[in-house]
């Protein structure tokens, strides 16, 4: 799909899990891993591929540390994320209304 | 994800093409195969397969005959089609709404 309706629709974003955890991540701030994974019903192994995915493009910052003795990883949005997922909302904003709603 | 953000959202349509391939017949009412190609950039078996994916789910109608010679595969959309794909995009802009715009 190189050009036409969606284009350039970041598809990194573009997976159910992915979209819930930039969600998460960008309205509450930062999150730790354990309240993401209770909010989106994933796996650890699943909630952790998704992570690294995100992380590895730049987009959000992973940082592991301890609370007492419990281990605790916290991921944050960074600029880059922020202004990727804003590109990718507005890509989604324009298909909306490009659906005339007097045809659904 | 049973829950939380996400909890429902339509898998189906949450795919790059077949967003496409939605957004297109909804928005002009059907389309031909080759339209849809050429619009969406995609090879004939991977449109097929998303369009197949469509209509066992009965949101995608097909209908195949011919103008001349030239075979010709109409789509459209289906009303269970149009009510899924409307509670899709409300959704997806709940979900951009959920986003508070400053933190963008």
């Amino acid at each position: 799909m190189s050009d036409g309706v969606l284009g350039d629709l970041n598809e990194l974003f573009h997976v159910k899990a992915r979209l819930g955890i930039m969600t998460l991540l960008i309205s509450q701030g930062e999150s730790d891993f354990s309240t993401l994974k209770a909010h989106l019903g994933l796996t650890d192994g699943n909630l952790g591929a998704h992570i690294r995915v995100l992380e590895e493009a730049g987009y959000v910052g992973v940082e592991k540390g301890f609370v007492g003795r419990r281990p605790r990883t916290t991921c944050r949005v960074t600029e880059a994320g922020r202004k990727a997922f804003a590109a990718y909302l507005h890509q989604l904003e324009a298909l909306i209304r490009m659906v005339d709603p007097d045809k659904l």
